[in-house]
C-alpha cells in the first residue's frame, strides 16, 4: 500500500469543525489534521489530540463515554500513557479512530456531543507535552542526496558522494535516551576536537549546529527476521513529526571515522510534540523526483510500486533567533526553507531497506530523513552546507553567524498547503542553546 | 571508585555453598559468583540467581519471606519482571544483596534457612531464560587495538589505525531491537553487497562472522547533560556478559562509508543470559596495559585515577561447530582464545568518554568492549582477522571455512581463575546459523 488515498469519510476540503479555532487559516491544527501527541496533567500522562488551539484528552473522552462504540483494543489504546499501544494496532485502527474523531469534532457533530466533547477539551498553552511514544531505537537516514554532496565536498573535497549514494539508503543508528521534546534547552556539548597544532583537546564545541529533519513513528513494525516489503511499507508508519538532529561539527569531523557520528550528535536529538498521521498527509502526496540520467535504477526491493505518490510535498523551514534579537524584540529570521519531496529516497524506501536484513522494528520506534535539503541556496538544511559561501550570516540583530551562539534559539516548521485545501501544520519544533554544563573533571 | 576491593563480607577463597554443585571446580557459577538473569516460569518472568545448577527464584525468595530484611525499594526490584529497578538501585543496594543470598547459599546457613531456600531453587535446565533487562540503548565500542589493527589493515591497507584511536574510545550506536538471548537462532542476512563487476546486488550475506566481546549492564546511569567523572565511571556498572555482535562483512564494507556499520550488524546481537556482577570480578582485576612508547596521554577526563586495577583479568573464547562436526559428534573447535585485560580502553574510560557530551544512560543500557582480539596467532576475536593468514581454518570434520556456513554454531565463553581462588564463569552465549529467510521481493 504505497498509495495513500483519502478515506471516503475523511474531512472534505470545506468541512469546519465546531470549534472556532480549528478553522482559523492559521492554524496548523485544523479538523483535517488531528495529531497524536501525549501531555501531563494533574500527574499523569494523557494521549491528546490536537485541534485548533485545544487538545481533545483522550482519557477524559473514554471516561465520558464518547469512545465506547470504539473496539476494547482501540478504547484501551487511547487510555494510555504513550501511543505505543495505538501505533501497534495498524492502520485500519488508525482509520477507525481518525474517522471517529473527524465526526466529533466536525460542525455536523450533534449539540449533545459539543457539550460532551467540549468538557474533554484542555487549552493548549496550560498541557505539558512529553515525548509522545517510549522510542525502542532510533535510526537517522541520509536521504537528501543534495545535503550528501554538499557536506561531502567538505569532509571529502576529492570525493562527495560515495559510490554507495545512490544504490543504498544510508543510515546510522543514534541515540534514543538523548531525544528530548520541543522547547527543552540544548546544553552546548562539549568533546574531543583537534586543535590547530594538530593535537586534540576537550572542551565545548565551537561549530555547533542543527539539521532540519523529518521523523517517522513506527507502526506494527515486524518480527525479528520478517523483513517488510516495500509494498506494505506505508502501513507500519504511523505519522510524522520534525526532528532537529544537533549536531557539533568539530566533534563529529575528528570521531566519525571509520564507525560513524557518535558523541557529536548524541548529546540531544530535539522532536516536535505532535505526531502528523500520515492520513492526514494524502492530500499531499507528490510524484518521486526523477532520477538523474546515467543514475542506477533502485535494486529490486527497493523499487517502488508507484512513483506518482512515493514523495510527500512537505514544505519545511528553520528559524534563528538569537538572544539578542529576542531581548530587543526582532523576530526571528529565516535560514533555510525546503521541501520533503526532493529526498533521494522516499519513507517506504528507508523502511524497506532497514528491515531488508531481517532487523525488527518496533512500535514506537523512530526512522528520521537526515538532514533535508533542497539544490538552490537557501534551501540547505544544516548550517554546514553554507560553509561553501565564505561569508557569515548576518542576522537582523547585526550580529554575525557560521555555528549557532548560546542563546540562540532554533525553530523548525513544516506544512503543507495547496489551492483549496486548508493547511496542515506540524507544530514547531525549537530548542535553546544554553551554555555548555560545568563537567567536572580532574 | 575505580577500585572495587573485596567487600569483607565477599566469600572467602575457602567459602562453599551448601548447594553441592555450586562447589564443583568446573561450574561457571559458584558461591563467589552469584550471576543474576532473567527466567520464566508459569508464564511469568521472575529474576533468578545462578548458583550450581540451580536457579534461585528472587520472587519465589520473596513470597517465602526470605528477603523480608531488605529495604523496600530492594525487595520491589527482586520482585520485577527485569533487571533494570535493581539496576537503578546503585553499588550500595547491589552490594547489600549480594552478601544477603552469599549468607543464604553458603555452608554456614543454618539449616531452616536451606529448608527455606530449596524450595526456591528451580533446576537451570528447566528455565527459559530471557533477555535481562529491557536495553533502552545499545553502544558498541572498538576497544581492542589488535582488532582496530587487524581490521584497519584489510579496510584500508595504507591508513589501519586512524590518527583519532588513541585518543578517542572510538565506538558507534547499535540497534538494540535485535537484540537476542543466548540458544536464539541466528538467521543469514540478505543484504547489498558489491559483486565482482561492481555492480551491487541483493543477496544472502557470503561472508557472514562472529565477534567475541564483553558487555557492560549499567546501572544508575546519569541525567542528559551531566558527564559521569571518569573516578565515578565504575559505580554505574552493574555487571558483564558475553556478546556476539554478528557481522556481515560483505554488506559492511559496501554500506559503512560514511556514516558507520548499519545492516551488518542490526539483523542480531547475541548476549548471554547471566551478568556477572562487577563486585565478583574485584578478585581479578588487573594493571591496565602500558601504552605504546610515544603514544599519546589520555586527555584528563579520560585519565584513570590508578592503573593498577582498570582492567580486568577475563579469559575469552570463540568456539565453531559445524552441522557435520555436530551430527556426528565431533566436540567444538576453539577458534580463538584471548583476554580482556588486553584493551586498549578500559570500562571506565569508554563511560566516561560516552558520558563525557552529557549524553544519558539509562539503567538497563548496554555498553560493548567490541571485539577482544590479542596481539598474538590465535588471539582474533572474529574471522575476519584470520584473512591475513590466506589459508582457510580447517575443522576436524575436514570441512573449510573462511566464514560461517548454516548449520555453524558459534560459542563463546568466558571466565576467571587465580591460584587459591574459585573460577568464576559467565556461563556460554551461542547461536546457530540457518539460512536466509525467503525474502518476499517482488
Amino acid at each position: 500500500m504505497a498509495l495513500m488515498p483519502p478515506e471516503p469519510d475523511q474531512p472534505r476540503p470545506g468541512d469546519q469543525s465546531w470549534l472556532a479555532s480549528a478553522n482559523d487559516a492559521q492554524t496548523d491544527f485544523p479538523l483535517a489534521n488531528l495529531l497524536y501527541g501525549v501531555f501531563r496533567r494533574a500527574g499523569r500522562q494523557h494521549i491528546g489530540v490536537a485541534i485548533g488551539d485545544q487538545i481533545l484528552d483522550l482519557e477524559a473522552c473514554a471516561e465520558s463515554g464518547m469512545l465506547k462504540t470504539l473496539p476494547h483494543d482501540l478504547l484501551m489504546a487511547c487510555k494510555a500513557d504513550w501511543l505505543n499501544p495505538l501505533m501497534a494496532l495498524g492502520v485500519s485502527a488508525w482509520s477507525k479512530l481518525r474517522n471517529h474523531f473527524t465526526s466529533l469534532l466536525s460542525s455536523q457533530a450533534d449539540p449533545d456531543t459539543r457539550d460532551h466533547l467540549a468538557t474533554c477539551l484542555v487549552p493548549m498553552h496550560d498541557a505539558q507535552m512529553q515525548l509522545p511514544a517510549q522510542i525502542g531505537d532510533y535510526t537517522d537516514f541520509y536521504a537528501s542526496i543534495h545535503h550528501a554532496r554538499r557536506v561531502g565536498a567538505l569532509f571529502r573535497p576529492d570525493n562527495p558522494l560515495l559510490p554507495n549514494y545512490k544504490h543504498i539508503p544510508i543510515a546510522y543508528h543514534g541515540r534514543s535516551s538523548s531525544i528530548v521534546t520541543s522547547g527543552s534547552e540544548i546544553h552546548r556539548p562539549s568533546g574531543q576536537t583537534k586543535s590547530v597544532s594538530g593535537n586534540p583537546g576537550f572542551g565545548p564545541s565551537r561549530s555547533l549546529d542543527y539539521e532540519l529533519e523529518v521523523g517517522f513513528f513506527i507502526g506494527p513494525g515486524n518480527p525479528l527476521g520478517a523483513p517488510i516489503p516495500i509494498a506494505e511499507a506505508e502501513q507500519h508508519i504511523f505519522g510524522l513529526c520534525l526532528v532537529n538532529d544537533w549536531s557539533a561539527r568539530d566533534m563529529q569531523t575528528w570521531e566519525y571515522q571509520p564507525l560513524g557520528p557518535f558523541l557529536a550528535k548524541s548529546f540531544a536529538t530535539t522532536i516536535s510534540c505532535w505526531i502528523v498521521p500520515l492520513a492526514a498527509l494524502a492530500p499531499y502526496r507528490a510524484p518521486v523526483p526523477e532520477r538523474e540520467p546515467g543514475d542506477p535504477e533502485p535494486l529490486a526491493y527497493l523499487r517502488l510500486p508507484s512513483m506518482q505518490c512515493g514523495a510527500i510535498d512537505l514544505i519545511l523551514e528553520a528559524n534563528l533567533q538569537s538572544r539578542l534579537m529576542r531581548t530587543t524584540g526582532v523576530p526571528e529570521m529565516q535560514l533555510s526553507v525546503t521541501n520533503l519531496r526532493q529526498l533521494y529516497w522516499t519513507p517506504a524506501q528507508m523502511l524497506a531497506h532497514h528491515t531488508s536484513n531481517g532487523c525488527n522494528l518496533r512500535p514506537g520506534d523512530l526512522l528520521a530523513s537526515g538532514t533535508v535539503s533542497g539544490p538552490e541556496d537557501g534551501s540547505e538544511g544544516c548550517l554546514l552546507e553554507k560553509r561553501h559561501n565564505p561569508e557569515s550570516i548576518c542576522l537582523p540583530s547585526g550580529e554575525l553567524r557560521t555555528f549557532l551562539e548560546d542563546g540562540d534559539r532554533v525553530t523548525l516548521r513544516a506544512w503543507c498547503q495547496k489551492p483549496g485545501l486548508p493547511r496542515i501544520g506540524f507544530g514547531e519544533c525549537t530548542g535553546t542553546i544554553v551554555p555548555a554544563a560545568n563537567h567536572s573533571r580532574p
